[in-house]
């Protein structure tokens, strides 16, 4: 199994364009909005371990890990421009934790303090996650800083796990109901080069769903619900909480990589292949049901009742990154993109201040809470993002995965340089300085250029979506990569077609029968009420629509087309008429929506053939 | 007020045709299937009132009420024709009755065995709704057999109503949480001629939504749950539970023609209307939401997850059937009607055995129950009708409904004979024969002679569905129905234009956006799986479509025709493409869905303009 070396984010900058605007908000507003909630919440507070019983404010089961990921993506941050008040902020929370981690390693703001004896007994209680998340934090902290002083507490955490778990399995269940410590485990290794972290990473993942210690979580979940319904190796769909589903599957990855294990590989190509051309949303986000907040069952894409769970999208590219280590196949750098544009960044407003949990894929503010003889309601997305959730993983989330969205650019291997994804930036790579000029995904030209080092050949991405494409140099198209000799102190010239597709689901995805998902290049779009007027059912887009690209200031082209509105009766039921007057309509990228107020969205919209 | 006076169902007999035949079901097998499966959930034993704690079977607060709708559906039966066997079945029902009502005349298998001191105490418990479908089984049962004990028995128990809900007040709540007890006393005022009783259901229909002592019924209901959210006068929607609030507004019915009170005419007419032209299944059904069984919101009519409560379009009848002896507006006639065919007749199996309690609009089993990761499940209607229900009000509900079916039929005021409803049958009514000669509604074409009497107009019903019709004599046409004089000795013969329609939704029903529903007369149709292979919402019918009528047994034709389904790609998503194969598509009559094993289902079909 060949390596396909990921170029990390921080040999890559960013120097203009769409995801350079969005990176400046993610430093300059994100990062701070999201400490802010997480002080108000006492979330920081907690690290401190003075919380005891009377007390408000108790610390909750996943707060270590809310605070690991602001941590992490703070690192990400201080690894492209140190910023001396950040460091202070995660020094000050390393400081509490180093000060409160017990003799054996272990630290959990909310079992120190609440419920010391249950340590390792629970196994739906988040414990070896939040440790997972604290150590990716720990890892990138020191990549970022060279201080040692949290991965070494880390380490003796680890450490701690690796002989409970491990040696002695003296904990009350051999895997964590919530996967993460597996592929943290993998980076913590990376960063020691120790192995018995890796050993104990393949340990959790050879012993998921192949255990009889491990129940289920609790008493209404199914195994599959964390993956644990049957060995890893021989699951071949997506099964369960999506967030949990996409970070076992990323370790498995991981796993097959450095165990050269062809089995993993195998069952992660197959269920990758079942979320991609099964069970995903256009926008790359996944979940069909809040009920478990879970896969469901193939071609089960409701759009109003999508979970569609903003982590659930940076996971998938998570997961996609390292099959793309494993194998280049367009697929997967598509997945990423995908999400990129779609499915992650709606979790986020524009003013990079609040945050969606959920991210449906159709909105109607009339139709939401519409229970008025009971108190209780039926399970709805909320219609407008808040700055902090009970539940606050999504926010420092998005802050890592936009921090450090350069990982998934290039990767190496031998002499050839893989272009994965498409953004102004210079990128110094086996010693070569690369420079990729474009206006990229607001236009399709990209300009490539290599200069010196030991690359020889570059395989340059081409979209799933592309549906034609110019290069002016001579290549061999494989696996959705067009394989060509970097020309000395030449140019590479890539045009990417970026007509105005119109998608199309599966028929047997149901809503979406006889509406298309209005795309250009990798972005998808949504109709608003705001734009459109009331009752986005009533709008057609006609086959053969012209669209005219119009600058709302989005950093991506809004379209415009003439297209419909069907008309007629006032009745409830009557004889129906093909009667449509003309309509303006107005088609934003999906990212963008809910930034104007309450308001109808959808993604789908019916198609005049 | 002028009363338009309802012609009673024992002056009517259906003699052939689609009701006959379905008339034949309820008395052969119906009314034994539900007494079977009544006895043995011990539904007769628990009137006996041997329960004590510690027996399994603990009888339930409704109980009784399914019972009595039983009764009362008996009685129709022996009043058509006498019966031993059932008038054994019945007799000994009202033995137990009888000998266990208390001195001072209070009845209830429920609360004399297992809570006597809560006795009218919680609101909730359905105390007076027990009551009520026991007074107007004993109505019933009088009217078909002479017999007064039965109703000698209710008449005490009202009088105990009357003292402790009316005249001392001495119950812990003014109105019960279920309303039925209104209509069930107007109907024994009637009965027994004593005022009294209708004035206790002025009472309560007053007393609604405007008194002190009433809250809402559980912690997690609203007021409007049980329509107490304001008084009945000032309401002008529908709200609630959609089959107490039909029961309640039937009841404000026959509260606005017996004391003519314009003001309750008023709320009636608002009311329907709301609930006709906005808050109406296409069926006759409502209740959009399961939780709550709950009217919801102007055009919120979910197809799938449609509650569309059997007895819900039972109760819109009860309540249409109020207003046409109110007012002959053909509205009120073409919602019977309506239901007849669809809602209320879905209800039942062809059979005749078995019941569903809901009745979506669409039915996919592939995404029926697609929760794998957890045992909580969302709420779907059940795909298959069952013989029984914990909740078993649909299945008796059908059988008096059916059994009583022509009460629906004439009306008379002075000297004019109203016809509201087709079907091949005879009458006595104001000493004329009244025959009607049809196939209706396989065939539009009704001939209809009066012989004798003092009847010198008639009024026949134009349905609102009907775009043409031709009438053999000279006519005016007022509120939907045909005013002529009766020729004497001659035939009057009316022709509905039964041409098959495409029906649209109002543009603010989502689901129904770029589909329709086929109708022909009164008939809805449906798509099933097992005609139309899978994947319906594939399948289009096309704008110019012709259909054919082919027999399937059903009573009333099918309809076959030429449509497309939408053929392509087998990706998830991929660029649209307008191809389309043909389909031979096959309807049949919604009521008929469901039949043949679990199949996929849907009312509304895709249109090709």
């Amino acid at each position: 199994m060949k390596h396909y070396e990921r170029i990390p984010f921080h040999q890559v900058q960013i120097t203009g364009g769409f995801w350079q605007t969005r990176q400046q908000i993610n430093r300059e507003t994100t990062v701070q909005a999201v400490y802010n909630r997480f002080s108000d919440t006492h979330r920081f507070e907690a690290l401190a371990c003075q919380w005891h019983e009377g007390m408000p404010n108790r610390p909750h089961i996943f707060w270590d890990s809310d605070v690991a990921k602001w941590m992490e993506g703070v690192a990400y941050l201080l690894q492209e421009k140190r910023d001396e008040h950040l460091e202070k902020l995660v020094d000050h929370a390393v400081e509490d934790i180093i000060r409160n981690q017990d003799e054996l390693g272990y630290f959990n703001s909310h079992f120190l303090v609440t419920r010391q004896d249950d340590r390792f007994k629970i196994r739906n209680d988040h414990e070896l996650y939040c440790a997972g998340h604290l150590m990716e934090a720990a890892c990138a902290y020191h990549q970022a800083t060279g201080k040692d002083a949290f991965l070494n507490a880390m380490i003796r955490y680890a450490d701690y796990i690796y002989d409970t778990f491990y040696v002695y399995q003296t904990a009350a269940f051999t895997v964590c109901g919530h996967p993460e410590i597996e592929l943290a485990l993998v980076k913590l290794a990376d960063t020691t080069g120790s192995a018995k972290y890796l050993e104990l990473s393949k340990f959790f993942v050879d012993m998921r769903g192949n255990n009889q210690k491990d129940k289920p979580i609790v008493d209404d979940c199914n195994l599959s619900y964390d993956q644990s319904h049957m060995p890893l190796k021989q699951q071949e769909t997506a099964e369960g909480h999506s967030v949990r589903a996409l970070y076992i599957y990323s370790a498995m990855a991981d796993i097959a990589a450095r165990y050269q294990d062809g089995e993993y590989l195998s069952a992660c190509e197959k269920i990758f292949d079942n979320i991609t051309q099964k069970r995903m949303y256009i926008t790359g986000a996944t979940g069909s049901t809040h009920i478990g907040e879970a896969f469901t069952v193939d071609y089960d894409l409701p759009n109003k009742t999508a979970y569609a769970e903003t982590c659930a999208s940076i996971a998938l590219a998570l997961f996609a990154r390292r099959m793309l280590a494993l194998k280049p196949e367009a697929k997967y750098a598509d997945a990423i993109e995908r999400v990129m544009y779609n499915g992650a960044l709606a979790g986020v407003s524009l003013d990079g201040k609040s945050f969606f949990y959920e991210n449906p894929l159709e909105i109607d503010p009339r139709f939401a809470n519409v229970n008025t003889a009971t108190q209780k309601k039926q399970h709805m997305p909320i219609m407008q993002r808040v700055e902090v959730f009970g539940c606050s993983c999504c926010p420092p989330n998005i802050i890592r995965f936009i921090a450090s969205m350069a990982d998934t650019f290039y990767a190496t291997a031998d002499d050839t340089l893989y272009v994965h994804q498409y953004a102004r930036s210079d990128a110094q790579i086996s010693g070569a300085a690369i420079h990729q000029e474009t206006a990229y995904p607001s236009d399709g030209s990209i300009q490539l250029t290599v200069s010196g080092g030991t690359l020889r050949r570059i395989a340059l991405r081409i979209p799933g979506w592309c549906r034609q494409f110019e290069l002016n140099v001579p290549y061999e198209l494989k696996d959705g990569y067009a394989y060509a000799d970097i020309p000395s102190g030449g140019m590479i010239e890539l045009k990417l077609d970026m007509t105005v597709q119109l998608m199309e689901s599966h028929a047997c995805v149901q809503e979406n029968a006889g509406r298309v998902a209005v795309t250009r290049g990798p972005v998808v779009y949504c109709l608003e009420g705001v734009d459109n007027g009331e009752c986005l059912r009533s709008l057609s887009v006609r086959e053969n629509s012209v669209f005219e690209q119009i600058d709302l200031n989005l950093g991506i082209p809004a379209l415009r087309t003439q297209g419909v509105r069907k008309t007629g009766q006032q009745a409830l039921y009557a004889r129906y008429r093909s009667s449509y007057e003309p309509a303006q309509l107005t088609f934003i990228p999906y990212f963008a929506y809910a930034n104007r107020g309450v308001t109808e969205m959808t993604v789908w919209v019916h198609i005049l053939p």
